[in-house]
């Protein structure tokens, strides 16, 4: 039966850009897994209320509904065992759960910073003001004013990523000599940012900037190949 | 026959404070492993030069000689295949070694920035003179502007170990149900603060917190009845 992969999209529905649905999508490639991949928008709740939750990825597999890409990595890996390895580590993968928690806690809120509003600006109206009210609510602040130190921030991700730089020194791919699950936990939220963004994050001589390209090539391309919101490819353009 | 551990210690030599010592001590311990402990201070560089470095800790195994707290570690797990094993992931065991880097890249400076005085005030005074003409030379700055704003320092530390803290809400350690090399790698960091400074660096109700004490606690709580510089304990009984 088929795989369906409810994502988060943008006011295009071919703009794929939570980092977390980025992650699920890398776990099914790498599986060699095909999904119908179901746009969602913000304020669609009642489209995935038989998931008993509010939140994208939402993995149906058959009779299974699996939300929160955690579980989905763990549910794929325990149903597809044949399929290649998205954990090198038996479960409960605790290392790469540590990697995980690393990039939902200290990644994500790093890179909010810099693109809240790209994020924002490539929403439907509706779910524009669902994502400015709820975020402006938990930063206390206006969503411009919340990115408004771009440089400072971009300086703080740099830093954030420090550990991930020092290990890419001496290896290609978190994981080791190739990529598996802990790699995609981070690349999902480099993803986030290329697909709303056209800030640049990472210096072109960061050993992080090369471990993206080689995550961007992977699977076909499959990463680089996604589409991104037209004010990215605009600015691209423009420089 | 016997190993020989050339570990840090302060002007009182039973206190031996070092981080990445103290990872190769339950890296030890963990193994089932006793070693010869050797003091050694910052300017003894000529008891160590054997090992072609500067640096402690450095261990001795009969003919091999293995610096650096990673590499001995690794040389543990293949010498002494046949005793518990430090890793749950195979060669080059790359996601521990990412929770070393996040320790010694994150933990290692937010904690130096809470107790590098203690640290100064527990060596000998030959010691101390290295000790701060070194960090006053990478900080840029005298020792005790290093650590003035103390309490903004541990709320940094404390925001440092949300990663952490949000992986032991589901389990007892980081590296799953039994401890090995990746709690040791962050485990060494309180250790350090420990030895040498009596400021509390954790809440009592910190997840964080609760996991140290299993830590202290295991090995017959090798690392609980470590000594510690007087000043510390004049400090809590103080208090």
């Amino acid at each position: 039966m088929a795989l369906i992969l409810y994502e988060l999209a943008a006011a295009d529905p071919a703009v794929r850009f939570s980092p977390h649905c980025w992650k699920t999508r890398m776990a099914l490639a790498h599986k060699g897994l095909n999904a119908e991949r179901q746009p969602w928008c913000f304020t669609e709740t009642e489209m995935i209320a038989f998931s008993g939750q509010a939140k994208v990825p939402v993995l149906v597999d058959g009779d299974e509904v699996v939300h929160d890409s955690w579980r989905i990595a763990e549910y794929l890996e325990r149903q597809y065992p044949d399929k290649p390895a998205l954990f090198t580590e038996k479960p409960p993968m605790p290392l790469a759960g540590f990697v995980n928690a690393w990039a939902d806690k200290v990644l994500v809120p790093a890179i909010a910073r810099i693109i809240m509003v790209d994020v924002h600006a490539c929403l439907r109206p509706v779910d524009q003001a669902y994502f400015r009210a709820s975020r402006e609510q938990m930063y206390g602040k206006q969503l411009e004013a919340v990115v408004s130190d771009r440089d400072s921030h971009i300086r703080n991700l740099g830093k954030a990523l420090t550990p991930l730089r020092h290990i890419l020194q001496s290896r290609d791919f978190l994981d080791g000599a190739a990529p598996a699950y802990a790699d995609y936990c981070v690349f999902g939220m480099f993803m986030w940012a290329r697909c709303v963004s056209a800030i640049p994050l990472l210096e072109p001589d960061d050993p992080v900037h090369a471990w993206r390209e080689r995550l961007l090539d992977l699977h076909d391309g499959l990463a680089r190949s996604a589409p991104v919101a037209t004010a990215v490819i605009a600015a691209v353009v423009t420089d």
